[in-house]
């Protein structure tokens, strides 16, 4: 029988709070301490018979030895804010506007054939002769009066920069933390001695908590409040450069990047943006740099008979526990922090022994946007549980073995709605996890391709958290297909024109004109859409949102418009005219409110095309059969309980699917999960108020009244 | 003094209907009289007295001729709808999905040369060797299972357009018209031979009125009345187009065009699309061809003693009266249909000798888009005063010589609130013709040029009427230039380059992103942006809106953002922060309704740009110091009166003026304008209400109360 009080917690203790902390672990049920960044654990707690994490950033806390080895240090490519000229002669001040306590000029003879001088009303690079470096200041002559000119630079990142973040955030005072490059000999052999230092003076430790390995997602510091952060993703490797990898890659490849590689015109290359081959290139390379040093760290902290959890987010870039590296490092567990369902499907799916899952919020004084959280004002039960009810969702259909706290956990006094909020969502989650542990949910035959330009290396998430990406229609539905009784999995273009199709019931291809989810100029190549219409010709479906497979240069904009029975007119269809409609029957249940604005322009091209929703001439949700298959459009979907339960009617209605195998409630506001091995039927009310539902499931039927928010175990 | 009640109106005179015809002459002060498309004039009427206009549109009426010589009608490229191939065979048909009582498919062997069948999947022109032309389908061997194709082809239009406007909306019953091409030689003679046997035929007309000239603007029907319209752009040459026009473009400039040059991946190229270098080149081959064979038709009706009219509208492509070649064809009058206000300004400004405005509503029974007019249900007062709200404050900025009215004139028997309309507009115009006889109304010492793709060609219109193109920000703008103290004229971005902004104060650039005013990839020219840049910043003012010279391949989306200091982002910018602004007191009254909805994306690039309006954090209206110069940028802007009045508050204030030399009122809903040769004060009240104004001019100020719609004269 399943402990409901205790286990796969991980409770963050504090030192000068002992008691406090045992107290805690008691009540939440905890059997592991951590501490946290900001946090120490004294004897009296990690003595009390706790298996105890202990958080390491490794290439942070190391000033003394970085200030005696700055060339150690981790850089980046800025470029300079575009200057006009005025004459035939301008004066460029590189790092004019970013945030001088992060980064400093890195001129040094192997930086500076690195630097670039652009011509940015041409669009060219400006020969070396045509500029020097010069007491701060790049000087440029034979402008061209009138032109714009910027300077692609190197420079040393000397703040890190979730150090920075806590400074800038929650006023922290102390010393500014530097970061190594473990790149360099100097530093991956401080590192490595530093590390079993620190295993050999740690012996209280069972879990070596990495906070994450070597370089930061890329966020960026302008010097001016009104734009203090100049750019910041989560999942961008800008900060992975320096001369010396620039070499090493050329050397293993043959490719020679340069300054524009990463400056892009000025516009760093997010994630969100499709990638060159190149690039692609390089992150490859970073990624199996960062796996094999990351392997020898591993391997060092086993040897002292600890354990290596790593932390996937601050310095994780090159880490994708979805990408090809992940497993060869031998982590023995991730922990990732989750706000949403697809957070937890992201941890839950990662292949190595352990995932778990720290909750938010954590516990600092002031959470995200800066609003209290745990201060005057702050609601942190209520946060606990917003994040709880997207996260035990996800939680039914693919389960994590832990989950926990991070922060300090002094705040936590006199917060008794959250004390017992979090004991609750404890219970439940081990309910969970013994469901799970005794058989599989039931799951419809139903298999579910996300397709864009990163495949399987972004499944789940984008760039970070949702509130990060939530104007991307794509991180709308991966949320709401986190808590669906279908199968999921993420594929790239590559891998459509390598067969990838074969056992996908439903594609989807969700986001904007030519960002790295819609696809861009991959659907310039004919065999990608070649193949998908075969796909959905001989019986397939296709779902596309937003501005699906959008690209300049064929007859119609969407790619994928052929098939969807609808395009997008952006100008090019100036005065030609749509196919006029009716609003046809939907065969389910239409959530208006989650197909929010819709998309501009979206017009019917094909007389067969239905619309079940429209916002006056403009269609929001198709349908059309296609060959033997069936294709819809959204014209844009956001998330809510009601919108994933539409999303689900749409997937059963193209498939011809009834969902009761799996449990379906009349509600659109309640969920089901059937566990076969338990006969136990799981429902949600994701609703605050009471409602009675009605759910059909494998072994019947049964009507009950859900409380609010309610979850509910039900054993036949 | 001025005869404010007889001259410088046309009346549309009926046969059947003599003595109405001369008491509506006589009520509206008509000096002329003229038939319609389908009335006649009887010896009653012609022989009043009256100066008499005869309508001919002289590539119609000549069915006997087109049947017995189907090879001179006219033609057009048209491309089927993409067929998928299924397997390595494909048929089609080509004129699957259009009417066939417009088109007729060009099988001769002159024609078949042009066909041409595209994989449209891949982008690629099928070898002539891989398709045959059978039985009335298109036989395509070795397809690519999946891909999409389609057959561009000649056809010949076996129904004048306008007449098939007229059967279909109108239900005319009468024999379908045919139009010939005056490009084919026996064409030419027959139609030269029966002008001059008409001219014997019709002494008693003095004017005769062309309706218009050759080849009509482009309206493609479908056979589907769910998509009747299939494309319909009043300024396209689609039509223009023959075998033998081609040849004879090729022998002239040596530019082969194909099918493609016209279809442009099956959207046809609408003038709302920037066109190829062969495109414009062909334009102006037309527009030559149409101006000589013109100028022959104009010496046969001046050899009979009689004038030449030319109505600019139906079948009038290549005659543009802003064009290089109009004034060489020596007609003696331009005489243009008005909506608006910018309709008025492009016919008062041609250089013709007569210009004269027809006014709307036609009498008709159906109005615009099927609406009753002199119907039951109709209001014709209401729209014909709404129209004149537009048109009389164009007028008082450049006055025509004439107006009047077409159509049925017994559709007024009862009107008596519209024929007591027109009756007060015209002496209203008669009095404003009177005003501009005496000198020059004030203007304002500030210059504006219009700056887009096709310039002075495309004066003031945009291609068609108002409501045609009212989704386009450069209409509404246009419309609101027509009626302010300004001196206004378009350029091109070659005029640009050329040295055109000497003169100028304001330059104007409005469009979408991709489209014809926008002005797309002309703006990767570096010239064109460093010669703005100049402009600006030596003490030039700009005023962007919607997405001007938005382009992919520079730095910024708009290649003007670095002046305006605000960007557009459809992604690029992805996790790059836009500066934070808080809005900024206006110096002028802004009229929030005026901005429109904005455009999407649209973010602060520069810390100095002022927001005076935004909606969230989407900045609507900005303005911003550059260099010596100024510049603004609209988020949108749509047309009304108080929007007009918003825009000159940015004129004055971009430049520093005040108003009050042309006349300035302190209500937004009332205009001045002051004749200084005749010491007379013209106030409108745009509003539906009396108002209370207070007017600055340059004799003093004046405070007055003004009825409903009033249009005031006040001499000093």
């Amino acid at each position: 029988m399943t402990d409901l009080h205790h286990g796969g917690f991980t409770l963050p203790g504090e030192s000068g709070y002992e008691e406090l902390t045992l107290r805690m672990a008691e009540k939440w049920g905890a059997d592991v301490i951590r501490d946290s960044d900001g946090t120490k654990l004294s004897p009296e707690i990690t003595e009390a018979g706790y298996r105890i994490y202990s958080t390491i950033c490794i290439i942070r806390e190391h000033n003394a030895f970085a200030l005696k080895h700055p060339e150690t240090q981790q850089q980046t490519f800025l470029s300079s804010d575009p200057v006009l000229a005025l004459s035939d002669r301008l004066e460029i001040d590189p790092l004019a506007g970013f945030f001088t306590e992060q980064f400093q000029i890195n001129d040094s003879l192997e930086a500076l054939p690195f630097w670039q001088v652009w011509d940015r009303t041409a669009d060219q690079l400006l020969p070396r002769e045509k500029w020097s470096w010069e007491s701060g200041r790049v000087r440029i002559a034979g402008c061209v009066p009138y032109h714009r000119y910027t300077v692609s630079f190197l420079c040393w990142r000397i703040w890190e920069e979730i150090n920075m973040y806590n400074h800038t955030t929650n006023h922290w005072q102390t010393e500014h933390l530097r970061q190594l490059d473990p790149r360099h000999p100097l530093a991956w052999d401080y590192l490595q001695r530093w590390l079993k230092t620190w295993c050999e003076n740690n012996p209280q430790t069972d879990v070596i908590r990495l906070t994450s390995l070597f370089y930061n997602f890329v966020w960026i510091f302008g010097s001016d409040p009104r734009r203090r952060t100049r750019f910041t993703d989560w999942a961008s490797y800008d900060f992975t450069v320096s001369p010396a990898a620039l070499r090493a890659f050329e050397a293993e490849s043959g490719i020679a990047l340069t300054a524009e590689d990463f400056i892009c015109r000025g516009k760093l290359q997010a994630t969100h943006r499709p990638p060159t081959p190149q690039k692609r290139a390089w992150m490859d390379f970073i990624q199996r740099f960062v796996a094999d040093r990351a392997r020898t760290l591993v391997e060092i902290i086993h040897s002292y008979g600890k354990q290596a959890y790593v932390f996937y987010d601050d310095s994780w870039v090159g880490m994708e526990p979805w990408g090809p590296y992940f497993p060869s490092v031998g982590f023995d567990g991730l922990i990732k922090c989750v706000f949403s369902g697809f957070e937890c499907r992201l941890c839950a799916g990662a292949k190595v022994p352990v995932h778990e899952l720290r909750f938010h919020p954590y516990l600092f004084p002031v959470g995200l946007g800066g609003l209290p959280t745990f201060m005057d004002g702050g609601h942190p039960e209520k946060d606990a549980t917003d994040y709880w009810l997207h996260v035990r969702r996800a939680l039914l259909r693919q389960c994590v073995d832990r989950i926990g706290l991070g922060g300090y956990l002094h705040l936590t006094i006199g917060q008794e709605a959250f004390n017992d909020a979090i004991e609750e969502m404890a219970v439940a989650f081990r309910r969970i996890r013994g469901l799970h542990a005794e058989g599989a949910p039931a799951e419809l035959p139903l298999s579910v391709s996300v397709l864009h330009t990163w495949g399987a290396l972004r499944s789940w998430t984008l760039s970070g958290h949702f509130h990060e990406t939530d104007g991307h229609v794509l991180i709308h539905l991966n949320e709401a297909l986190s808590g669906l009784p279908v199968r999921v999995r993420f594929i790239s273009f590559e891998d459509v024109k390598a067969g990838a199709l074969s056992g996908t019931d439903v594609l989807l291809c969700a986001g904007q004109a030519g960002d790295a989810w819609s696809g861009g100029d991959a659907w310039l190549d004919p065999a990608l859409t070649t193949e998908i219409t075969r796909f959905v010709y001989e019986g397939g479906c296709l779902i596309g949102a937003g501005e699906p497979s959008a690209a300049a240069g064929r007859d119609t904009r969407f790619a994928l418009a052929p098939i969807l029975g609808v395009d997008q007119d952006r100008g090019e269809y100036a005065c030609h005219a749509p196919w006029a409609f009716e609003a046809a029957p939907a065969p389910f249940r239409v959530d208006r409110a989650a197909l929010g604005r819709g998309t501009d322009g979206i017009r019917l091209i094909a007389p067969d095309t239905r619309v079940l929703a429209a916002e006056g001439n403009t269609p929001l949700l198709t349908l059309r059969d296609f060959g033997k298959g069936k294709a819809a459009y959204l014209g844009g979907f956001v998330y809510s309980p009601s919108a994933a339960r539409m999303l689900l009617d749409l997937l059963l209605s193209l498939t011809g699917q009834c969902g009761a195998p799996a449990g379906l409630c009349d509600d659109p506001l309640a969920e089901a999960a059937w566990f076969p091995a338990s006969k136990t039927l799981v429902l949600l009310n994701n609703g605050p108020e009471a409602r009675k539902v009605s759910v059909r499931f494998p072994e019947g039927s049964l009507e009950t009244e859900l409380k609010p928010f309610e979850i509910r175990f039900e054993t036949r």
